[in-house]
């Protein structure tokens, strides 16, 4: 396990300073076993990893830390790039290893990695390559954190959460998918903008398969608890259906804009998966549009398949899917982006 | 257990409408009864008691907090109180109850209840009622919450930080006092306040017993990394030990000046013992003025004793204690200290 | 002005130990007075003043903070034990004069003292004394700090709000009352309680006159979104006119309970109000039910009155007033409420 | 200036939604010019300056932040990236431009653009590259934000601070370097590391030239206000002046250690900025190592030159140096350090 370095020595020889420095008193038991601390791990440090790790570590989420990566000089610089900053933040255990021994605890295991596209490479292959490096890592980090929640971050979020699933044994209250969150806070982000009020006094979910075929609930979106689509219908505004779909379009097409323009998406990832984390471990009980299981919900049938939903997570992982109001042709979409990812699914080898 | 009213039924009859909100997904495992969250008592819902429980609510320190006291209207006042204001606040479940019961699981147990003294009783006669006090609430604190750290606040606090000790039967490390720790708060704000620095840079310790006797350790000063003492030596800047001891007694007056003002001191000790609260519940392993076993430092001998010395704290309690510089006669002053201390324990009857 | 005790000197006599320690750097600047800092000025050190003056501190919401009341020494010894936590928290300038000059150049300025109710006294009395009492406060403050936002906390709040207006001559947007913000966080709290959800994830509003003539807005009310209303209707979940009115009673009675039990209201309006000043000073055009000019909405006409309407409120004051929608029967509450104040205002002589 | 996309409409045409939604009460006043908020702009988009600019944000530290780099493209996916995250921010408005205009009414600018070294480029050569660079950005900040604080992270920094201080004509108060505030939060990570304490509790100072030639101030080190140096003197413990000369060489290795490892180093450095930045603007008068202008201290003379001292900051820029000890041998090291930059700035032609 890579620790930081610690050669450095105010004394001479094998003496142990810090005993110097502090002494024990009477009477003391040793450290219980058991004493509660948090633990998260991040497994990948690419951009996205990184954006996650350091915006847990500024929101003082966790009390240790662990990285783990493949690449182990990569891995140690940003290691040793975060614990620089001790000075500045409360105090947090980091360490990383490529070994997921490292992970030993957690509460949380967060899953950034994946395999690249390769020009030209068909989307199942990729996939398939995906399902091999979820081989490696998802077994492991099951072992060595048996208790934990997986968060799974890695695109296409919502075939690979399942595929973590199958891999843990975990229940599935256990394994979630980043899903939709962002997408619906991008969606909030431009009704906000457009308002001229607060992000956060805007509720609006998107649901669904992440991406291209998400599904907007146009039904959802309330501005300081006024629901937009009645209010306008009251005031006698008129909207059209195109129009609502375009807000959606923007949508689907500013996460690829965001990539076209400086290569990938990090920080915005970073707080929504940090968002989850808090809402997680902290037992918030708040509702958030993420991937779960979803067979069963708005008629969704055939097989095992996660989706997005708007649930309920806390400290128990997800705790319930909200019986939101969906119209007959939005659930239509849901349905049909369901049977799509069990295709899909059917083609997997999951060497299991 | 004093609970949130919950008369409140959107749905009439026996309808349980979280149950038609929300649907649990498929193959869920129970929740595991092992998931770690933290849990804050506080005994004790006068000023002290709820300035102290309200900064851990508004710092997030806890997931649990919950209020005892004997008072029941006053206490669940309290708690509705802060209850009402879980729109402002991340979720925390708050509840109070006369009962200990409700302290089960704690991580952290805070006493703040005292008796009061009677005009013309003497202080042993205080003592010994508080001790009596003590005896219903320590004893119960440590069956229902076996694995927490008592931290207590309630004076005099040395002498009851003893009591709380040998009435629990945990080990020393487990059992700590406010002590000096705001003494040395109050110290630093005044000689930032006299340098126009931010009271954060500046270090300095006032250690013993708490109240008129305690010791400043004047060679312990430093602003923003420079010891105080020897740059004004350096400087050749004169002062005179006079000087020193008029803002050690500016530090032991203001106690009195703020109780003589409004009646009793709060907001400060209410911060203080919530940063006490992090540092030992967050494991940040920071040096605090607190009172633990003295027994064996700096000469102090004769039997067991409790006094405030610079202590380094973490999520297992007491984690040591700082072989910080102390002139002779500082030493000789909280020998003295000691001695009077012990000779009042002598005098004590714990019923045990 | 009561100044922090400042007697205390590290070197004899006149002796600038500050310039001794710190050397300014050449070719300086003298600094600018149009420097930008945030300042608030908190009117009465009562139970609810310092509610809300200690949760701004904690909140770190202001670089300076003004505490004013007729009573010095208990002003002294609040301002005094809110200094003594200086080495907690991040550096604010906390200052305390029975001397109006104290709030000069406040950005926000709260009131929160009023007189209280003789035994047998008349309402409209009391309201003649407190129009007294507030022709002492708000022509000060509004000579001393003319640019500044008035919020009035003190009750009868909506006429008082009025009052304000009227004395301080400052324009509407600069005058706000904390209203029915903290009665609908009660609601809140009352059903994110019975749904166990987080009371951030429900919205729902209380409008119209703080106290027991206020309205609650049934359809306004979310989870996460969800409209709850509607979605009643459409699970064919039955619900009775009676039983949304029971909660509302709830909430009217939950302020009259914390008051029997414990003599006063303070943490949850601290909080209420922080929040109130936080949206304020940091521009974060937020949506809050707060009492405003009011003359023009939802019908009210016949004069000047101030209720409280979901607000959106920023660095101006109060941007705009939010067009939810509001039954017939709920209107004409609202409108009944009106009257009845502008009846009562009618009978006021504010000696203007 | 780019903006967020806006293209959204919830109506049709030339609807504005917003003036639907919210309706202005009666007899208001237009807001202020002068209403006070605080703006930073970040000039340079790369890992350095994101890093920043995200700290910045995730600690609430600006009502405004404004982004400025040559590449559009690059600008724009940081400024969407960092938007899209505001439903899990306070809001901040986040705005981007080639154009400095965007800066205009800041409050604290923050540089980070820098030349790269081409292979086999003299550093010389490198560095008239910078001041050709600096030309272009530090007039238009002056110009654009004439009020504004200066704050230089382009290495090297302390010539550049010189640099940006000549172009900008600014009082030196208002312009500070970033210096060796980050290389002290290092050599307090190693020390907390080894004593296995909070690095918040170590005091240690490295000032001088930023790199390989800075000065580790022994005496300045404390660890809970204990200064170590003297601690191990009175426990008599022998240290010898390699040991502590390796400390020193591991801070300064670990800088070409990330880089090595990693290509750039980011986190460490974005939070270490956020942190002046936050003493800069909410007026903390910390003590901080930073490069300021140096001569006339510790015996420095021959012309104006930027080197890092303990500096105090706060609203006003830098207030003062503090006369920290040194020995004479880490004074005749700064001032042969302050001799070689003064040497490179005698060959600069900075073409004013």
């Amino acid at each position: 396990m890579h620790k930081a370095p610690s050669s450095s020595s105010l004394g001479p020889g094998g003496l142990d300073l810090s005993r110097a420095f502090f002494t024990p008193i009477q009477d003391t038991a040793p450290p219980s076993s058991t004493k509660r601390h948090t633990k998260i791990a991040v497994v990948g440090v690419g951009n996205v990893g990184m954006a996650i790790a350091q915006t847990i570590l500024t929101q003082d989420l966790a009390d240790e830390l662990a990285l783990i990566d493949a690449k182990p000089d990569k891995l140690r610089g940003e290691m040793l790039d975060l614990q620089h900053a001790a000075a500045f933040l409360p105090r947090t255990r980091i360490s990383a290893s490529v070994d997921y021994a490292v992970a030993a605890g957690s509460d949380l295991c967060i899953v950034t990695a994946g395999a690249r596209q390769i020009p030209g490479e068909s989307r199942l292959n990729l996939l398939q390559r995906n399902v091999a490096l979820f081989r490696a890592i998802v077994p492991a980090l099951a072992r060595h954190a048996p208790e934990s929640i997986l968060l799974i971050v890695s695109n296409p979020v919502d075939v690979l959460t399942y595929v973590a699933w199958k891999l843990s044994g975990f229940p599935s209250n256990r394994v979630v998918g980043s899903g939709t969150n962002l997408d619906s806070s991008r969606f909030r982000f431009l009704i906000a903008d457009h308002l001229d009020v607060n992000a956060q006094d805007v509720q609006a979910y998107i649901v669904g398969e992440h991406g291209d075929s998400s599904v907007a609930l146009w039904s959802s979106i309330s501005v300081g608890g006024v629901p937009v689509l009645s209010f306008l219908e009251k005031q006698q505004i008129p909207y059209e259906k195109e129009t609502l779909e375009k807000i959606h379009k923007e949508v689907v097409d500013c996460a690829y804009e965001v990539i076209s323009l400086k290569g990938y998406t990090s920080w915005a990832i970073g707080y929504s998966v940090a968002n989850l984390a808090r809402t997680l471990l902290r037992d918030q009980r708040r509702i958030h549009p993420v991937s779960v299981l979803a067979r069963g919900f708005f008629g969704i049938e055939g097989g095992d398949v996660f989706l997005s939903l708007p649930a309920q997570l806390g400290r128990g992982g997800v705790l319930g899917v909200t019986n939101v109001h969906m119209t007959e042709e939005e659930a239509a979409r849901l349905r049909k982006s369901a049977r799509t990812i069990l295709e899909l699914l059917s083609q997997l080898d999951l060497g299991i």
